[in-house]
Formats: structure tokens, sequence, C-alpha cells
């Protein structure tokens, strides 16, 4: 070995932590733990049968191609099929505006590397998707955090910080939001907020980053559209996957952008990993080409509409009165708020006493803040171990009260 | 739009420039063209049938876990199949040493962001492996090439520049080397000269980055130990990839190196693409777990030597005595040298004319020169195909002779 192996990493990778979540994971994998901690869906969610149908078409009639490399922009097939389902819901793009990645971890990864460099100011909401603020820290991001209020990321609070940022010379690269069913608060934007987010991301010349990977699993009332829809003049980058509704073991995701910013991903994203695997994408392309897909989500969104209930029902059941939560209208999270002089950190301790796991809130805080929070995933779990969780989750809780 | 998109790129982002290669094979789909351009592997190699029974099996026994997120270090199946691949030629490994990457670009991309900084120095080979190239220059690297001779990197020249760079107080961080059947020059390192290259590392406390994609595809002659197995102090981290020996499309490789720092490389993965596909991981994992993928490469080394034989023959019967070429004993490429007053990107446009297609060397050699030399691969095209493009190729090298 080297003599000063720790010495020769990079900066930023000294600066990159663990994911907290994943290294949760592993602490409550024994079965008797039930973790609302990780994000993941719903394993009878995933169309197995299906599935097999169009495998197996797919090895008889185009196994060369599902088998060789593939365009680093992704399958063309695919490609189309994504630009389809945006032009129904009126987008106006066409397959220049479409790249596939490797879900969306690789998207936020991309889009941090063609833009970020070390010590560039980045904006977020307090609290946002962990995944992203490890992206972008793994390029030496200096994080902003904006506080979400009911209605998502503060727009008088974002235009505050923008004006002192402008102040001090200081222009962000862009704003991280996730504006459907927030990972983790749960809180979904209204309309009225994204336009006012996008004017003023407009006014400050700042880009949007809009991360959407729950946007199809709506529970109730209607669809909002996205912060993309609403600008026509390329200022917005969104992000797409199949993690949430389909498979996330085939790992795709998609960039919609302007073509001068797709560009730039692929020339990026050629020297990370070539292609996102041609395999996975194929069985994707011909899943959507035959109509599959929104007979898929509507089943999810039933499950997850029905889980969501129980675990709101058993909240209201069993928690103490200085408990509070976000009631999502969609998604896989939901976001508790304990009396401020609680520390969830120490509360997990209590709770995996009790075989039952979930994520505290700081790890979504680039400030550190968050402590009296906690995630819940609604999803992975089914209806009967929800409603059991949240009775042990409520135990702890009430040890720890004062 | 933003006003200044150009502006607000990453530095990084701004050197970094679409790979020729990929964007050439655009160029030479037209199917009248025979290309030696690419790196792909002979679609008739992918083993089709033997994938249809494990995946089907796969679908019947497991589907929840093959469909569902991973752990970021890789499906523990697949790794101990790797480990105990590499542990029957004598590696002193265990699963603490492997980590399962999205193909060997990634690998490539999360060494080179776990170690470079802007400005630090890497050593390459002249030539080397442009998507080596290219991961390196995403993060700012200040490439150093070693000509090769005809045993691969020269320890001579190695030794020189390590000396030259520690006089200025410089120590890159590793040394980026292709031993086996090199890409693009087809040349294999003798054991000794792995040892000397080994011996300088360690004398110059430098890590040796081994990128392996070929190595199982030997046509003749004896294996050479790997540089990691001859070294016992984790001074070498080691690439392998499924890309060349079972099918691209699955987006599969691994490194091989000290606990230290694939746990490095676990932390960089889960911001960069949270882990590589469960799903072709796991079929991956069954096909080794079935022992098909020696009969599989014994398969692909039979057909690749006959069209290396081929290609041999034709270069012999068509090429002008001006023109020399290495004689690869395995892998997918030869390369040619022609006079030094000719530039292959001109010839390029000539070779297209007559239907037929390579890479110019100039790619690969991070000095910019090379600008006599071309890759041409024989592993894609049919043997007579091979024949019919060196034909091509020998007319239109003859066209530009003084």
């Amino acid at each position: 070995m080297i003599s000063n192996l720790n010495d020769i990493f990079s900066i930023n990778s000294k600066g990159m932590k663990r994911s907290a979540i994943r290294e949760l994971l592993k602490l409550t994998q024994r079965p008797e733990v039930i973790s609302f901690a990780g994000g993941l869906p719903a394993p009878e969610s995933f169309p197995v049968e299906e599935l097999k149908d169009i495998i197996q078409e797919m090895m008889e009639k185009e196994p060369a191609l599902a088998l060789q490399y593939g365009a680093t922009e992704g399958d063309m097939l695919l490609r189309k099929e994504i630009a389809k389902k945006y032009q129904k819901e009126g987008f106006d793009i066409t397959v220049d505006n479409v790249i596939i990645v490797t879900a969306s971890q690789q998207a936020l990864d991309l889009v941090a590397k063609i833009f970020i460099n070390r010590g560039d100011a980045v904006i977020c909401g307090l609290p946002s998707y962990l995944g992203g603020l490890s992206a972008f820290n793994s390029y030496g991001a200096d994080m902003h955090g904006i506080p979400l209020d009911d209605q998502g990321m503060s727009a008088e609070l974002l235009e505050k910080k923008l004006a002192e940022l402008k102040a001090k010379n200081i222009t962000p690269k862009f704003i991280y939001t996730i504006p459907d069913f927030q990972n983790p608060a749960g809180i979904t934007m209204p309309q009225k907020r994204r336009e006012e987010i996008l004017a003023i991301a407009k006014k400050y010349n700042v880009l949007i980053l809009e991360d959407s990977p729950y946007r199809e699993l709506r529970f109730e009332g209607e669809h909002v559209p996205t912060i993309f829809s609403l600008d026509n003049t390329g200022h917005v980058i969104s992000l797409g996957t199949f993690s949430k509704i389909f498979a996330p073991g085939f790992r795709i995701g998609w960039v919609i952008a302007h073509p001068d910013i797709i560009d730039k991903i692929v020339v990026a994203k050629q020297a990370t990993d070539l292609c996102t695997p041609p395999f996975t994408q194929r069985i994707a392309a011909r899943y959507m080409e035959k109509g599959l897909i929104d007979k898929n989500i509507k089943g999810i969104v039933d499950s997850y509409r029905e889980k969501r209930d129980g675990m709101l029902k058993a909240l209201e059941e069993f928690m103490p009165k200085e408990i509070t939560w976000t009631k999502p209208e969609g998604g896989l999270f939901l976001f508790v708020t304990c009396p401020e002089y609680m520390d969830t950190n120490e509360l997990f301790k209590k709770a995996i006493e009790k075989n039952v796991a979930f994520v505290s809130g700081t790890s979504f805080y680039c400030d550190g803040e968050g402590k009296n929070t906690m995630r819940l995933n609604f999803s992975f779990c089914s209806k009967e171990t929800n409603y059991e969780g949240i009775k042990r989750l409520a135990e702890a809780i009430k040890s720890e009260l004062r």
C-alpha cells in the first residue's frame, strides 16, 4: 500500500459522507425490525408477469440490440416513448430534449458535474432529498437551504436569499426542488408557488433543477403542472425515473432539458458510464410501447393510498398530542415533527430496541438542523405492518417525552 | 433560457470533449460502410439461449430481488463469484476487495473522482484507452504520457518521468495501464515489465490503475499474471468487466482493490448512481454460478483468433510495404502505423469514400501525437467482411502515399 493513502484522496472525496440511509438500511435488515427508513417501492408493485412476456419476446426478436453497447443518449425507442408521454401532458419537447440516465441519482450527479465548480452556490429546500445533497456535495457545492412551508419551498425566503447572494456577487448554479410529494417532507407545491419560484429564478437568472420521481403517484386531487411545463424558455431541467413506478432494479431515469444542456450531459455521461444498460432500457421501452405503464401506476396508487391512509390513522391513534406530521397527497413518505427538545438520532436507538426504524430528519437538512424530525416511508411494508410499526414508534417516542 | 449558459458550465465540463469514437460510430452506421472503428464484441458471442433460461428462472424464483434497489457494493452473490474467479487464479482476496460498478467506464470515473483534484498529475501510456483519458480529463487531470515499446509502457521512460516530476515536488495520483492486449495498441506486457513497473510505482509511492477488459481473450501463449497479483501490498487497483466476455448491454464491471480504496469508491458510487442494476447483476451472478462463463470465453477466443488471423493475412496481402502493424496475442484491436508524413484524420475521409472506417490514433494520445496511426477492431465484423475492409483500406492508404 502506498504510505499516505488518506492524504491523496481528492478534496471532494474527503468531504463525501456515507449515505446515512443506506447505512441504516443495513442495520435495519433484521427480520424482526419494521423499517420505515428506506424509500423502497412495494415488491408487489413490480409487474413480474408482464415483464416475463416482454423479456421473452425481446430475447427472441432483438437480443443483439439488447445485449450490445448502446448510444450514450439512450435507446431511441425509449426516448421517443418518454417524449410522447410528456407531449401528452402538453410539454413542447422532442427526443432532442431527452437523455436516458442510470436512474435519477445519475442525473443529479451529471447535472452537478456539468455545472458545479468547487465552492459554487446551490440552492435547495430545508429539508431536501439526501441523494441530491450528496451528489452536489461530491463536487464541492456550497449549499444554501430555503425553509419549506406547507406549500413547499418558501418563495419569499428564496428571493431574500438570492438577493443576499447577489449583494455578494454570487449567482447560484441552480435551485434544486422536488415539487411533488417532496422527499422527505411529503409536501406538494401548488401551481401558484411554482409560478412564483420560476419567476424568481428568471429574475435572478438561475436555473431550476426539478426532481420529480413521485409525480405519477398522486392519491387524490388534481395533478399540478411541472415547473418545466410552466416555463417555455429552457430555464428548467426536469428529472424523471422508472424507479417508483416500474422497477428500481432496472436503474432507468431521464433528464428533460434544453438541447444545449442535454448535449453537455451526453458528453459528461460518455466519460461516466458510456451508456445506461441497453438491456433494461429496451425492456422499459417495450413496456411503455405496449401501454402497460398507466395500468401499473394505477395499481401502485391504489395500494399506496391505502397504506398512507392506514399510517395516518395509526398516527392519529397512537401518537401523543405533541407530535405532528404531514399528510401527503401522494408519493412514498410523510414527515414527523417532534417537540424541539427531542433528538431523533437518540430516539432511533430507542426505536431499534422496539424493532422499528426510521430516518432522522437531520440527514435531509444541509444546515444540520431538523434534529426533532423524522421521515417515515409507507410504501414498502404492508398496511398491517405499518400499523404495528407506528404503534411501536409511538411507544418509543412516549418514552422520550418530557 | 438563462442568459449565460455557456459561462456557467463547470470548468471541468468546459474541457470535456465528445468521444471521437462514439461520434464516429454514428457516421459509420451506413450499412455499406465496413467499420473497424468501434470496439464492439461480435453479436454472435452473446449467449442468448442460456440467458433465456437464466432469466426465466430468475423471474420465477427471485423477481423481487432482481427488480428492487440493491446494495451500492453490488449483488453479494456476484461479488462472491468474482472473488472466487480471482481466488482460482491465486489472488489473495475476499468480497471486501470487490465492488461491482456500471461497467469499467464507471470504475475509471469513480477512481478519478476519489483521487483527482483539478491539476493533479496522472501517468498513462502513449497511446491509451480514450475512455480512460476522458474520465481523468473530466476531473481536470494533468496527463503525462509514457511511450510504449513492443513490451508495453517503457519502464525506463516511466522512471525518468517520475524522477522529473519528483524534482518538481509532484507525485502523480496513479499510473494508468492496460497490460493485456492494450487498447489501442494490441500490445501485452510481459511479466518482467510488469514487475519493473510495479517496482518503480512502489519506489515513487504511486498507485497503479490496471485496466484489464480483454485479459481473458488470449488466443495463444500463456496468461501473464496481473500486476495486482504480482503485488501483495494493496498498491494496485485492478479493473475487470463482463463487456467483452459476456454482454456489454448489461453494463457490469468490477474493481479489485484494498478495502480502504473500495470503501471510498462505495461512498462515491452512492452519490453517483446508488447501485448498478440488480437485475443484470443477478443474471450475471447466476450465469457465473452455473459455470457457463468459461465455455463462453472459449467460444469467443476461438472466433476472435480466426478473425485476427484473417485480418493479419489481409494486411500482409494488401498493404504497401511502408505500413506496419502490431500482432496482438488477444483482445479486439490491432494498431497500424503509416509513414510519418501521413495524417490518418485526412485518410479517414478517403477511407469513408471507399466505405471503410477506423479510428485515427490521435484520439488515444494525451499529447496530441499519433497522427500517422490508426486502431482497427477485428472482433465485430465477420472474417469475410474484415478481409474486404482491409482491401478497401489499403486502397485508401495507397492513394495517400507519396
